[in-house]
């Protein structure tokens, strides 16, 4: 423990260097590519030091009160499963969606409807409770946000999630067959070949961890391990088809033409210790041509591995040499890579090097022509490939050509301008491609500007995700949370705005504009099949031991006073929030029977319970709701 | 659903006051008390309308990259079982503390160590995963926050959970006997009896809910059900007496001078259904004489209910007669009171009206007379009993002489000046008592201010739980956040600074200076008796079906690259993480196995696991640690 990480000084210069030399290099030295000249192409002096903020840039970002803010931030909820929904600029929190994991407030994992969504053991208890969320995108038209859907995935279980952008919940999950260690997810932008459908229909999925397929049995030869890579029906949600494939797969992009979809490769070594995963000195960046793919699966020309029957294809390196049938292609990139992204222009795509101080410049217009069999061979596509600083990992854009990319070891962003970068890697030293540099705190993963993943990107702010806080909060004991750091990108020099602590660990976010949502925020009574329309329909109806314990709610009351049921009886209780009131939402919780969920404006929800404890149980309303919440209770009486 | 709702300008004046008849007052009309003249004895000019700030301020809460607040606050987490710390005036969330409910970031619930504090059933699985917590307070030392504990309460399963402040993690959690609905909290802050012990020895616990004891039979008839008031004792947690009483328990408060507690009640009459429970005119705030109900405890006067071994002394309005011998004293209040509060100076404990327009003020010395039988009845106490504004709830202090008290119905803060009000209600109605009122935005439950429940408050910042947000944030769906804002109290107006979003229901919170806690922030590996403290240590040991996985992890690797297990295996895994660094956590995920728990520098964790599925699976690190993360893998091996 070092007592240097208390007092806010260190924050520059020295003490972060110091912090990296102890922390995030160690171990790491023998198998970094070397970087004797980070300036690369020539670099901007370093801008302002830790803590110095423009403060007109400063102002726009904090909100009088009741003053709404002008983006909406989905950012991943990492370990919580959840998506969280923030309002930038001002970083607030505004909303959590529930997907992979329980909720207790909102009753996820508690109603039957969430555990529908979320998956059932036989026995009715939760498939999985944790989850490791890293990804968030969302559903397009015409190359911008349409509104519809985002999607996240769950590393841990290999799950993707889905949620619905008019009442911000999640409504399916599905579980890719197959897979371990599911990491980068990107939904398609249009449809490769029906030139009509300009919108989302599919959602790629890449595979990180090669295993046996089917993972069956525990064989220690890593050399029959294999990842793969997925694609999933936006609408349905079943996975359409995978491809089995060389290598790990971290993040996944996808062109703006629809046509190609591509994922940054470590462990193309196929190697089961680190050492070996980081032996080589390019791995790659794999295109999946998705037409030809879809082509494939139509033709019959697919596997399947277990009980799965996802049509599965040959992606392999050895099985798609030649270019004019490949259904893949593999360009190489220095070692590791970490992150591809697609610039708003739809021209490139750009792989961060990690553990080469590089980021690559892919043309995409050349990997179309790669699989016309017009270009000699895959890395031709490669337009730059120059050096930005240590440890590049991910790479946001303004839509004015310049490219911000997080530099892990060196805990900075650096601005950089592509078409620069393309001239100064054909041959002209004297470009000037990096823009600015500036100081961030601490150890930078994703970052994501405004829109930047849309035709519409806008360059006002830029978010960026640090895995270390250290000493920019106040100190809360041994687990410290994390630093989204909010920067203004609207200038020639990047201006740091804010710090933002949010709990670990989000990984990756989108910022959109406002006016992209239209959010419903009161449910529909007939959205809900099981909906008690009136309170006169309240009342308990029994079957054997079956109980159907129906309710309704209006402030400051729920329909039946008391409830009499038997030890024993099997109960489903269906409430229906009859109040049609914006954010009037009533909780309930019964004591001793592990029960509580919500009810939102004209919502139903329902659970299931054995009546086991004999006694009077009160239950209540957990949402204050009125002057007389306190008093708004039903006697659950259980018979002995 | 309101449209109106959606258009910030309507968040003054007439759109304000129309939500509240639609929503807050709906069917409430019949039993409100009339308050006809809501400025009682006169009343400064509404402040300035919403969205109004002083920017002096206001800039003083916007802190510079890098900045640290200045204050910590602890708020309950809700329904979400935590402890949330935010640092102020930002406004931040800076951490979260699990404590009844899992929490997959950390593995709380996950791991034998936080299964054990939570509590299991006799299959290891966990008790209960839902909580309702509404009251967060900490311990004292000479009449301030000494730093050591936090407790919080969750309502559903009336359980008492203490925070350690060094390492801000739950340590214990205990169940109370015989109680449902335990809602309002609060410690001792010295010793009723020995004047050397001038810091906190026990918590306080109110039980709201009323129902047969023991509580195994479904009895309806409500005369039978009786509440308990509880005494943990600080340090073992366990509960030392229990007080059986009429009504119900709401909020608690306890004197500067140890000697008295006391909870308001409403339901004094002691109905089932909610009319019931609002018909009398007067409920109570209840006192109870700590020192003699412990003489009694030991002097053997006392029942016990049901299993439970805890002596409840009899604290029954019917029972305690006679002041000179009374355990418990009831002082009339208006109808269902709800929150008692005491004031900074020591003098007085003041209950909010709610159904009443009014807060009464009770002089503690008083009271003190009254046990002494030298006040000839408990009403006798009140010093003050004023009009304030429709539905008071809670009420806060800034250590000058002025009490702020949130208005429920009229969605305001009214700043009131304690002496003013016992002048005007000794009869000088000349006397102005009401300072000044700020809208809140809105129906504000709970209130605090900066050192407010302590001798060193300092009047500088409030912060207000307000329960519906409504138009104050961007539109999310039909759920929306709470609205926790900030007020400036520091001059003779009020300033409402900030709106601060957060997920449903924080209740109640502290705020206290930064100066008073000093942190941890690495553990010490002697803390966990199953700390593996060399990587030579790891290794797998067999006895049988038992294997004790052993390892440990050091940026960028876990001490074992592989381990084999059989399927069916009963498996203990232990892992040490080795890094001292403060910040540098780990986190450990096994696909399928619904494993993930996370270890801080120097901590250790275990968890327990069949290993009933064959196969190959990638244990991963999953916080984000060093430039090689991805690749910090080990490989479970199960053979088939």
């Amino acid at each position: 423990m070092s007592n240097e990480a208390k007092t806010p000084e260190l924050a520059t210069g020295l003490g972060r260097r110091k912090f990296m030399n102890s922390a995030a290099l160690a171990g790491l030295a023998a198998g970094l590519a070397a970087c004797t000249d980070k300036s690369g192409g020539g670099t901007a002096a370093p801008a302002a030091a830790t803590g110095a903020t423009a403060h007109a840039a400063s102002d726009a970002i904090h909100l009088k009160p009741g003053e709404l803010d002008s983006y909406y931030g989905l950012w991943s909820g990492g370990h919580t499963g959840d998506v969280r929904v923030l309002g930038l600029p001002s970083g607030r929190e505004i909303h959590r969606i529930p997907c992979f994991n329980p909720d207790a407030l909102v009753g996820w994992g508690i109603t039957n409807e969430s555990k529908k969504v979320m998956g059932t053991k036989p026995d009715g208890s939760l498939r999985y409770t944790v989850a490791d969320t890293h990804h968030v995108h969302a559903s397009y038209k015409d190359g911008n946000y349409d509104g519809r859907y985002a999607w996240v995935n769950d590393k841990i279980n290999s799950r993707l999630a889905r949620i619905r952008l008019d009442y911000f919940i999640c409504d399916h999950i599905t579980e890719l067959p197959n897979v371990q260690g599911f990491h980068g997810i990107f939904p398609d932008k249009r449809d490769p070949v029906d030139e009509k459908i300009n919108h989302t229909t599919r959602v790629f999925c890449g595979g990180e961890f090669a295993t046996p397929l089917p993972n069956t049995v525990g064989t220690e030869d890593g050399s029959k391990y294999r990842s793969l890579f997925s694609c999933v029906d936006a609408e349905t949600m079943e996975v359409r088809w995978q491809a089995l494939i060389d290598g790990n797969c971290d993040l996944v992009a996808t062109s703006y033409d629809g046509k190609l979809a591509a994922t940054n490769q470590y462990n193309t070594e196929m190697g089961v210790h680190y050492e070996d995963m980081m032996s080589a000195e390019r791995d790659a960046c794999l295109f999946f041509n998705v037409a030809r793919i879809e082509a494939a699966v139509k033709a019959g020309k697919f596997k399947t591995y277990g009980d799965s029957k996802v049509p599965v294809v040959d992606g392999t390196h050895e099985a798609n040499k030649d270019p004019k049938t490949a259904l893949t292609a593999y360009v190489s990139v220095p070692k590791n890579p970490h992150g591809v992204n697609a610039s708003p222009d739809g021209k490139y795509f750009i792989c961060a090097g990690k553990l080469s101080p590089t980021a690559t410049v892919i043309e995409l217009s050349r990997m179309l022509d790669y699989f016309e069999g017009k270009l000699a061979k895959t890395d031709d596509a490669i337009v730059a490939e120059v050096e930005l600083g240590l440890g590049p990992l991910h790479t946001a854009f303004d839509g004015r050509g310049n490219a911000y990319t997080t530099l892990f070891l060196d805990s900075q962003v650096v601005k950089w301008n592509v078409d620069a970068a393309i001239k100064f890697h054909a041959g002209d030293k004297s470009v000037k491609y990096v823009v600015d540099r500036v100081d961030v705190q601490y150890q930078p993963g994703h970052l994501n500007a405004s829109q930047s993943e849309t035709k519409a990107a806008d360059g006002k702010y830029l978010a960026v995700g640090c895995k270390f806080s250290k000493d920019r909060f106040l100190p809360v004991g041994p687990l410290h949370p994390e630093n989204e750091q909010l920067i203004d990108i609207s200038g020639d020099k990047m201006q740091l705005l804010a710090d933002h602590p949010v709990r670990g660990e989000p990984h990756d976010f989108i910022i959109f504009k406002r006016e992209l949502l239209s959010p419903k925020q009161v449910y529909a009574l007939d959205d809900f099949p099981l909906a008690v329309k009136d309170p006169k329909d309240s009342g308990v109806t029994r079957n054997g031991k079956k109980v159907v314990v129906k309710l309704t709610s209006q402030a400051p009351a729920f329909s039946l006073r008391e409830f009499k049921l038997k030890k024993g009886d099997e109960v489903t209780l269906i409430l229906t929030n009859l109040d049609k009131v914006e954010d009037l939402t009533h909780g309930v919780a019964i004591p001793k029977y592990n029960i509580q969920f919500i009810v939102n404006p004209l919502e139903t929800a329902s659970v299931n319970f054995v009546a086991d404890k004999p006694g009077v149980f009160w239950m209540y309303c957990t949402n204050f709701c009125h002057a007389l919440h306190l008093e708004m209770r039903s006697r659950m009486i259980v018979e002995a």
